[in-house]
């Protein structure tokens, strides 16, 4: 076995959902005779999305959203799987959308989108092939955005699933992935001990709540700052210590940023912190640590003193240890997300896809949610995979729960 | 200090956020003039809300929503605050209603009830007082569900508050409160060590996470039952094992219902339990465990064998346990929620009073959320009176949350 | 069913390893033709350990250690059990005195104490029964201490097994029993919430360690304070905050002390506590907490504001509530240990009189440790009867353990 | 900064406690004119413990003790500080030992040691040095095994600390090292999300108990299989699920061995796992697994599918991963113990050196525990080093315990 097929074979193991899915799709066939071009990162885990989807009967061409995270090798298996692929690592800006255009040939009836590109291209430069789509999915939060801009000014032609707002993806992604993802980031980088140490994890929502049950079950105690004072009680009632992160600063020896918010930890919080205190940020952006903060108070900076850490030395000689930049630290300094958490998210788009095309032509243009009916398949193809079984309600129970809620 | 004065100062001491919205009603008088009706348990916590909405400057009737949980004590003690108290413990169905009557001859502004009795008394024997009504609120489901029926009917002639409908009620009473409160009825009833027992919790909504979270801490194994695959998957990510009950039935050691359903534990489970097995249920009504079965299944009952604790002999000599008749163990063998718990619901109640006084005259008939900010107002409160600061956005950080929500 | 026996059934339900001991005992006979005298708390615990040893074969008289703790129901009981009782619940101190010497009319073989009392009348105003006397068991720390003074001074006659000290008990009662008891104290007589709570505990021993568990479990910060530096860094390197009294005495909400010594929290931490801080001790003797400084402190004392509870009010209005007057808050407040604790240390004992019967006449006088494999026994029955089963050393395992231990 | 230089710099950074230690040498000299011949592992962290003792007064001449794990900028640096270091990376049997002798060549006061080839070498081929030392250390079990027989044989010269054995290290080490760094290489190796899957831990000994104590930290569902119902018992109380290693076989996910025995896992629990099953071991010897076993079973392999993992394809298409070929996988897929575990063993080692200089000439040869005083103060040094004070006994309590201990 191919090195690529080898890889797309390890993550089809730890997705077993989306197997099943697949193994559904190639009986049932959704997606006969429907065409998709797809612009998506082109890695292993993705080739099993492509793969499920080619089994549901569709044709696709696949472009890559990013050049950096293509693996070529993942890329060339996928064309012994009849998916025509137009990708490879570290191409130019010119070839990026060529590769794009390409994809788009096939003269999609659904595409799915990672970020908007696509979809943008088909409404400015390849607008006759929009009389042919009949709708489209997209995966990130910037995507979801530019959509929502598009349909108030009455720009988008179809309806778009947002596949990034899932219930299961904000309760699991976020809560277990980013947790676990996190601190295995924070250990490869530093191989610190977390037991006995005091951990700042800022930010108390979803990916705060994950990344803060992870280090307090590390051995680490705990402290949460929060700008929400209903998170920042909840944070309390779970036994974190909660305070501002003037006072957290002092006493912190791991921080971490999880809060979607700028200037987190800034200057003023840097200059208090303890000798050898580490600096990670597990939000989206790279803004949540103040590194220009950070690069004005070093008067020597050691790149590199461990994997993805800096060490910036201040006047009075104590050391903060910047992690990957202050960019996301599960995905520079781990592997990210863990396949069993895509399995959920890339289960969700497979059946957002055939939902599509079972609804053609019955929705409006515009951002739709996924139907909350895939998360409860998504979770149900999980628990099975896992071998739990779960009860059903009885016929006097369904009845119970109706009246119940209509009143007596 | 007589003993209902010495019942409300130790309620007053674990509600310390109640006690200082009380403090500041005192100074603003957001009440100034105007006349309240409530129908509510006559408790020493409800004596702290009383005194609250007195030191701003209401003058107030209440009548007791229950005559089982009048305190007759705190009811004489509330009489030297300068307010009407029409309750007594233990009265007759027709004193009861002629307490509401005798309440409600106040003519009140705003109305308080607990199970909509009073309202319903106002629009069918009091219609000459609607008018002077500008807003009430209810405190709980019940009372909510009858007064959603009035609204379809337009037969509701104010607005009122579903004070029960909170994300700090949600997240804190049912998961906090029912989750210590249930343990601790479980221990007062039977002094069972639940450290290595096997506790099997029917339900993962927000009470079920509580009770499976203090049975953890208490170092049982838990199992979970659900009927909901996402919260059944978001079990098992937190580490409980999950099964239907059927299997879950036969290596239980304790069972606690709480799913707002009927019939969780039927005959085919009480079948094939473990001798010594205890079956308790913390959901609202009594209807989760099937008595009935249980009674035809044991060949001989012995009542009373520990505090709210029933001994069911079955015939092959097994022991099934049944707490409080299959009633809210919380309540029966404890003392329901911590007075800390009161705080926060009582706090939103008093702060929906304010608003429903400043909002007169500008609120449709219906039924009305609580509205956000006296949420984070309570939260806020609380986080104060336990000393816990914590940080609020910069003016840059505003900016950059607002940037970021409309795009860019 | 009467009464007593009702509580013996409830007691031997919870107490499976030592119904099984007894089941095996009533087909071994290994006490067979022994007389016993026994000095203990005469409860349905120890009824079910009475009828352990005489399914074994022994002739039991059996006296109380204590004439507080008799449950008199339970006294009668035993009688039927063809057990001769001499106890009865507040008796003087003739009384209970002459009830030892009528037990001991029986010329015991073995005897059980708890406390030292029945083996010190032995060995000065019976010292005719002496040479009949072929061993003892004593369970109490402070008879054991008074035997090693007896053995140091060569008076002691026979061998005394100290049941008090085996490793199940340290790991078991000491740490689950213990753990869940205080808190379970803790919540009957306050009904205060402890998710949130500041939770200080006073000493890191094995008691200390259950209780700190317990109260994260309930959603607790939970603050250690020690004295040991070993013991210390443990509790910090377990995520707990780890601080001296001084500066715990400002922040905690509930304090435990657990340390074995005086004084722990003596007028200089009362003196700075917070308003409505919460007193309890989980030590053997009530002198953890330096009472006479709070009655200093109070300038008024509301006894039994709650069940055992009492407020202390100092000068500048703050109050702060001791529990159990400082006496151990899980006997008080609570029921003392669960019988599934009590299960461990009474098998432990009836194990060692069987082993004292089969030893006899090969033992030194002196006190002696249980054997190790009683200890072993016990978890083993344990087990067994939660249904859980565990691996045997294979063949070869055993060798390669063998070969290791003494090196290649 | 040279890279040897800014390693050691980086590991002294989390060794504040042998940092602490140097500093007070650097003062007290200790060590004054003493030589000293060391036989260790030469890395990073040795070099922290060399600079400790060269602080100290003595001069140093250090060997490898594995020439696999010498880091050669270290040794390099470490001559800069005045310590004469006979090792380089891969060298040869014959070289190795003549790297022994240069060592010996110093003409020690003292030995450091590290699995006894140093000390053997002396007692057979350098006799001639024998009179002049008066102690050594020995930092491995195997080590301690070797020493003890000499001593039986008669045949050890000089006394020996067996640094291995202290209470910290068995507390710390054994508990929080291998805990965190066996499941910090489970995740590097697999990238496997650990939340909601079974993890198999096979022993309960204090490096057992750290591993599922992580592992349940990290979302996992644990099992624990044991051969000891004492500890299976106390597994059991702290809410793990305990059974034999055939029923765990059939559902877990994850399994970890740490035992100490070989055969842990055999042929007959392979043949029932689950596809996609992870075998990894934290034990000190390769033969927990049986890896011929799943060599026979395996009808293809899969070497490197990922970092430190093999792929055993078995007959029936099942496939099973095992980490590390079966080694320590904390060594092999991680980075070992975090630094700061090393600075407790490290400082252990550094007093106990201290302490065989002050008592020079009292000890009588053979192999001594290293003094219970030695942990308290690694203890002591550890909570200042991480800002935390602790209590000290007054007078009064002192006095307290003193005649408790022995009696009234």
């Amino acid at each position: 076995m191919e090195l690529g097929e080898r890889r797309i074979s390890w993550a089809a193991r730890a997705m077993p959902v989306l197997t099943a899915i697949g193994a559904r799709f190639d009986e049932d066939k959704p997606l006969d005779g429907l065409r998709i071009a797809a612009c998506l990162h082109v890695t292993a885990e993705t080739a099993v999305l492509m793969g499920a989807l080619r089994a549901g009967g569709a044709r696709i061409a696949l472009a890559a959203s990013n050049p950096l995270s293509t693996q070529d090798d993942v890329a060339e298996a996928l064309g012994a799987y009849d998916i025509s692929v137009f990708a490879r690592a570290g191409v130019d800006r010119g070839t990026y959308y060529r590769h794009i255009h390409e994809a788009l040939d096939i003269s999609p009836d659904i595409v799915l989108d990672d970020g908007c590109d696509l979809v943008n291209i088909l409404h400015t430069e390849r607008t006759d092939l929009l009389s042919q789509v009949s709708g489209g999915t997209e995966a990130t939060t910037t995507g979801v955005i530019r959509l929502r801009q598009m349909t108030s000014e009455g720009a988008l032609k179809f309806p778009v699933v947002a596949v990034n707002d899932t219930r299961t993806k904000r309760m699991f992604d976020n809560r277990y992935g980013t947790g676990q993802s996190t601190l295995d980031g924070i250990m490869r980088a530093t191989n610190t001990m977390l037991a006995g140490k005091t951990v700042v994890v800022a930010g108390f929502g979803y990916c705060g709540r994950g990344v803060a049950e992870r280090a307090k079950g590390l051995g680490a105690r705990v402290v949460v700052t929060e700008i929400d004072p209903v998170k920042a009680l909840d944070a309390a009632l779970q036994g974190y210590a909660v305070m501002g992160m003037g006072p957290a600063a002092e006493i912190g020896d791991v921080f971490i940023t999880v809060t979607g918010n700028r200037d987190v930890i800034r200057g003023e919080h840097l200059a208090v912190m303890k000798d050898g205190a580490i600096l990670a940020n597990a939000g989206h952006f790279d803004v949540e640590i103040d590194v220009r903060a950070l690069d004005e108070l070093g008067v020597e900076v050691h790149r590199g003193v461990r994997p993805s850490t800096d060490e910036y030395v201040l006047a009075d000689g104590r050391r903060l240890l910047l992690l990957a930049e202050g960019r996301l630290v599960n995905l520079t300094a781990a592997e990210g997300h863990p396949a069993a958490v895509m399995d959920l998210s890339f289960s969700a788009q497979a059946l957002a896809v055939a939902w599509l095309a079972r609804e053609r032509g019955t929705l409006v243009p515009g951002v739709h949610d996924v139907p909350g009916e895939i998360d409860v398949e998504v979770a149900r193809l999980k628990l099975a995979a896992n071998g739990m079984e779960i009860d059903t309600l009885t016929a006097d129970q369904e009845e119970y729960l109706h009246s119940w809620r209509y009143g007596s």
